[in-house]
């Protein structure tokens, strides 16, 4: 009996007989041979049936089945230099263990409303998979950065008393009788973790009922989350250029296969090295004047300017210190300018918007009390949030990163809907 | 000036004048030499001061600030077999960047309700950091076990418009003006994912509205769950006995100074290597008659249970081969025994209960499609699972795993409230 094995390693196979167990992606046929493309979810590899060299049976099943037809095949390993894999099989056996007849999502276009309704079924299709694929190295490429340098995992709680960036936006669920809110942000919490363990992140689903429906918008989202203490928005800015540039350095070689069977142009990714620009907010509003747009200082960038700004500099570029009143209400006041926050954001290149939010945060006492006063919100919800400055505070700061954007720049997807298996959307809860 | 470090990097430091930036945890104090305990997140070193040696301000704030205060202190490193980092610090200056008095957590026993209050404290206190700390790392030997073997992580989504382990415990929210469920399960997501990666796992929060307020009940926990296509009962035994085996021992060295902290015995862990025993339904009933237990053939297994049986191995133990109405709707039946389905339970040992739940998945879309039907689920949100069967259906198997419950045994904490950072339980929705 032949080996059983993935695509992935067939190339350590060659002349060797083996087994594979997957789908039926494509096929064709001349009558006298036919080309059958074959998935198991780890590769796609050609399988060459040749009628006469196998069973009648095994002829005639080819000619039958369908696309996503599931199949075990048996065949010779023959490397093919021509070959995106290397490899082709020279198929001697077949097994159907499902044949399918009208798979809905075949070559031709469908429209994107069709292709979310099936989006269970349109994750097998080359180029989600390979955007997915992605998304799951990124993951770890994410982690692992925070990992090495001596962070710990602190998982922010989704169920939560309080609302962190606004009341207008939150869902809520009946806590045994009493409300509760899905997190929009675990940031509060990783503050706690930050005066435990030094440098905390997280990494895990976050919260918006958006109610629009752009390219930009999920309502559910993975946010990443490191919080340092004893630092600054100049360490925060540091920290943040060196992960992003490390994990897009690292993405272009884990990822070198997904990019190519995405045709992603890796030029503008290989030019993401250390440092990025720094531009204060004072400028940023000047270099929109400058170039004809009508925007008064004191406002917050929409996805026109970000896109303008960063073209302006063809790399990640960092906006930093923000109108107070733009703001939410834990940033540290810059001490020169008590109109500003020392706030940063940095905006991708390519006009895939703002990838990371952060800054320092508030560690006075009696500042933050105030803060939360002038912004209206209730002192109580917080008092555990103000024990952080009560006992033992320390200047601190973070950031938060949307896993999805950072998927969309990286695998060049104009919408945030293909970078998540499953997207919740405005009007979009299945499947 | 000295160079800036982290507590658990001092041994390299050994001889040298270093800054430690962090918080007071305990002193001791004679009058003349002063004994600080400090702490910075990655660790604890003891700061030795000695009055005349440092200047009159800092030996006065030393004998002022109390715990939790939070200090930049200045010294020199100095070698300590004695010591538990192995060093200690010879104190030169101190800057107070805030002195606390009153801080509510001191070495005193302190009531659970009190502490769980100050959950955004207590994760200071050394037993839930090295716990916390563990929790860390074995979420990443966890996702670095799937990522090394091929694994696609696929991110289930938390806001689902179904059910998967029944309707009685659904946290629910309006979405935009629909009920939308908390995830109880990523499960279904990731047959899809299985589907179209060959083999996926995702990790991530899920929800389960508990009434009962037991050691072993949260509201929101995390799950790790693997899903592989073309896969049996048996294969999911395999990867569940190998993955807990590989996971129990590499954490043994990567957690060894977190395990010291809380004289957690290592004998029992050092035990736990494949194979597990594998005992059959049938089986595990009449061990437990014999056993003097008043159980019936038919009946699930309580705590007690669980125990009893995992006494009689002393090693993790599968419990496989269910009886059908115990169980959910997707099992697939034994084919040899049409009573049974073909799910598995792995126990773990010590008294820490089910530790994964698993089994081989229905592929007949006939036979799922009725089953849906008997459990009275409704037939219509179920149709994209259903596709799953109908499009290429294969044989498939995964399992689920309560990450507090590995964090729970490898710590040898009695209760999950320890196990996550910020727990939630029935009448706990703070911090």
């Amino acid at each position: 009996m032949p080996t059983c094995v993935y695509i992935e390693s067939l190339v350590d196979h060659v002349d060797s007989d083996v087994v594979i167990k997957g789908w039926l992606y494509n096929k064709r046929s001349s009558g006298k041979i036919a080309f059958l493309e074959l998935r198991d979810g780890t590769g796609l590899v050609q399988g060459v049936v040749v009628r006469g060299k196998v069973d009648d049976e095994v002829w005639n099943a080819v000619e039958e089945i369908g696309q996503e037809s599931s199949v075990i095949v048996t065949g010779r390993v023959k490397a093919d230099a021509r070959a995106p894999s290397g490899v082709e099989l020279g198929v001697s056996a077949m097994e159907v263990v499902q044949a399918v007849d009208g798979y809905p999502i075949t070559p031709k276009e469908h429209g994107t409303e069709f292709l979310m309704d099936r989006r269970h079924l349109w994750l097998r299709s080359s180029q989600q998979h390979a955007v997915l694929r992605v998304r799951s190295k990124l993951e770890k490429l994410c982690r692992d950065y925070f990992y090495e340098r001596g962070y710990t995992l602190v998982d922010s709680p989704i169920l939560t008393p309080l609302s962190v960036e606004g009341t207008t936006t939150l869902f809520s669920t009946d806590y045994f009788g009493r409300p509760a809110y899905l997190t929009q942000s675990g940031q509060l919490y990783q503050e706690a973790g930050a005066m435990a363990f030094g440098k905390a992140f997280c990494f895990g689903p976050t919260f918006r009922a958006e109610k629009s429906k752009t390219r930009r918008h999920l309502t559910e989202f993975w946010m990443l989350e490191p919080e340092i203490a004893y630092a600054t928005i100049d360490d925060v800015m540091d920290i943040a250029e060196d992960f992003v540039a490390t994990v897009i350095q690292r993405a272009l070689v884990e990822c070198d296969a997904e990019l190519t069977s995405l045709d992603r142009d890796r030029a503008p990714l290989e030019q993401i090295t250390a440092p990025f620009p720094r531009v204060h907010y004072d400028e940023a509003v000047k270099l929109l004047q400058e170039a004809g747009e009508d925007f008064a200082w004191g406002s917050d960038f929409g996805a026109g300017h970000e896109t303008l700004i960063s073209e302006h500099f063809g790399k990640p570029v960092f906006i930093n210190r923000f109108p107070t009143k733009i703001k939410p209400f834990y940033m540290e006041p810059d001490a020169e300018r008590p109109d500003l926050v020392l706030g940063c954001d940095l905006i991708a290149p390519e006009g895939y918007g703002e990838l990371i939010g952060g800054g320092q945060r508030i560690h006075d006492p009696a500042l933050l009390e105030s803060r939360l006063a002038e912004h209206g919100l209730p002192a109580e919800p917080y008092q555990w949030y103000m024990d952080l400055r009560r006992y033992g505070t320390v200047p601190h700061a973070g950031f938060g990163m949307g896993l999805e954007r950072l998927v969309a720049w990286v695998t060049g997807r104009p919408h945030l809907r293909e970078t998540i298996p499953f997207p919740r959307m405005l009007g979009r809860l299945e499947p």
